[in-house]
């Protein structure tokens, strides 16, 4: 099956730009309750899948030996823009393993947070490594690495803690993974389908505090996503905005090449959707309007109107555009 | 006719996203040499069109009365990064027009140069008119309305500055504009088919030096993009790179919302393409492959690679994917 089209850019009253993607709702039982596009089709989660990437942290007990806040667990999911407060953060976490910035292998990058970059411009300092988006993620990566004693390159494929992120993958997706390629952060990123993302989210969103050890760790880093959405991105992002609009009673998590996330407690379903070109204001077009769709997201909530029926406006704060859902979609 | 698949981003041996689009080569007598998509399509050609916006500024006598330089009409034509050179130029166009940054109405925005904006940061000094991109095609509209003698507000739909530049645009495209939308820097951008808008450009390819007054005008532009590479756009971007792997013998243009235009005087053909999603990276590695398809192109020069066949790599230098043409593009 062919993508469909899920959001547009209007200009002039007429259409400017559209994107195609496909999406999946999944029900607790990893059975589709609604689809569009392929929901077989094989996509790279990228970070939107770094709750599952998270889970040997907890399930190894590597979270608990090392005393890790439900705050540091949300940093662990989270693509953050390298405001002071995220660099602050993994700079103590790091400290605490007794490591230090040189053991991350992330890369550095220039941290989408404008005062952290502009601070950095000013004092002649190139970004470190702490600043990059994934920086958390690594930080769960190393404290797994230290609770198994395993050597320092943690993003190699046969490294113990990627082989553990890969078995929960492929167990949470309930899918073998058909391949994986190298993320922007270094780490491997496996494929799946959308239907298995979408099966994934969902098992996390039905996942009961008392279950299981894996039951327990997804109903731990649902929750802790969700009651601190500035870790999870940061101020003026997707992911932050909308998950506050929710009232942490949704977690989110949006990835690069137009992949977007959901998982949703109260339904007791999960939402995995890609824009087959990678354009993320269409992903956060249409996950604003999937969750509106379950109920869940306010239409008219500023965070909404920023995404979904978004005015484009230019350098003069004249109104050029507007971006909205594509005719028929979500129906 | 629907679009179709031009570009492609490949990771871990997958295909990880696509873009689709629509894409024409047209010869001097406006016939279509070759069609990708639907040629009929009507686009809006954003800054693509910057060379057509700029012949009533030749034809009117206004550049000549004020003695504009090649390189001040290149810089008219131009998406330009906003670093020191092409701010200086357009502060010194304004003095000699006896005009300030005060007239321009495109508005402000953060220099995409590196230099610039670092400056910018580290002297708490804000962006002005002159950063914006388009800061050259308005000084351009404001030498031809001082030579008219008409108002301030330039931008205006019945300014006679946009009358001329409306009247030019449907004149070149042959076709009447379907309507038109407000561009990013507050100027009318007129909608036009991608047949219309190749068509415009073999006309600018055709055009003899010592034709009639808009084909001189033509030429004059063609030749001033192509010979100032550099202040079309800017270190590292694509028109520089490109037109400078061409040594001159091509002038070409991009747009916002992955328009791409191209005017090759040697085979009196015009091209335009874009990417229905708006996709920058598909539009560049778009035209780059129908460059090297009419022979204007080194499919090996590093400009290209860095666009098509273009190795990504990520924070650590390591490769993670490859943007390709898509199958059978352009065949």
């Amino acid at each position: 099956m062919a993508a469909i089209p899920m959001a547009e850019l209007w200009r002039g009253g007429m259409l400017e730009s559209t994107h195609s993607g496909h999406a999946v709702i999944c029900d607790e039982t990893g059975h589709i309750v609604e689809a569009w596009g392929d929901p077989e089709a094989v996509i790279f989660p990228r970070s939107s899948c770094k709750m599952l990437q998270a889970l040997p942290l907890i399930e190894s007990g590597a979270a608990q030996a090392a005393g890790l806040t439900d705050a540091q667990l949300a940093l662990a999911c989270a693509s953050h823009q390298g405001a002071g407060l995220h660099v602050g953060m993994v700079t103590r976490w790091l400290a605490d393993l007794g490591l230090s910035e040189a053991d991350l292998r992330c890369g550095a990058h220039e941290p989408y947070d404008r005062a952290e970059r502009d601070r950095l411009i000013c004092a002649h300092e190139a970004p470190c490594q702490c600043h990059n988006n994934c920086s958390g993620k690594h930080s769960g990566f190393l404290t797994l690495t230290k609770h198994l004693k395993a050597g320092p390159e943690y993003v190699e494929l046969d490294h113990p803690v990627q082989r553990a992120v890969k078995a929960a993958f492929e167990e949470v997706t309930d899918e073998a993974s058909p391949g994986y390629g190298i993320d922007g952060c270094s780490a491997p990123n496996f494929a799946t389908t959308v239907h298995g993302l979408a099966r994934a989210m969902a098992a996390f969103a039905a996942a009961p505090e008392g279950g299981s050890a894996r039951q327990a760790a997804m109903h731990r880093l649902t929750r802790a996503m969700a009651a601190h959405p500035e870790l999870v991105a940061g101020e003026g992002r997707a992911c932050t905005e909308l998950m506050r609009a929710m009232d942490g009673r949704v977690a989110i998590k949006t990835g690069a090449e137009a992949v977007f996330v959901a998982i949703i407690p109260e339904r007791k379903m999960g939402i995995a959707l890609k824009i087959v070109d990678g354009g993320t204001r269409a992903s956060e077009a249409a996950i604003c309007a999937l969750l509106v769709r379950l109920g869940v997201l306010d239409p008219d909530h500023p965070a909404t109107l920023k995404r979904l029926n978004a005015v484009q406006k230019n350098w003069r704060g004249f109104e050029t555009g507007i971006v909205k859902a594509a005719p028929g979609f979500p129906g």
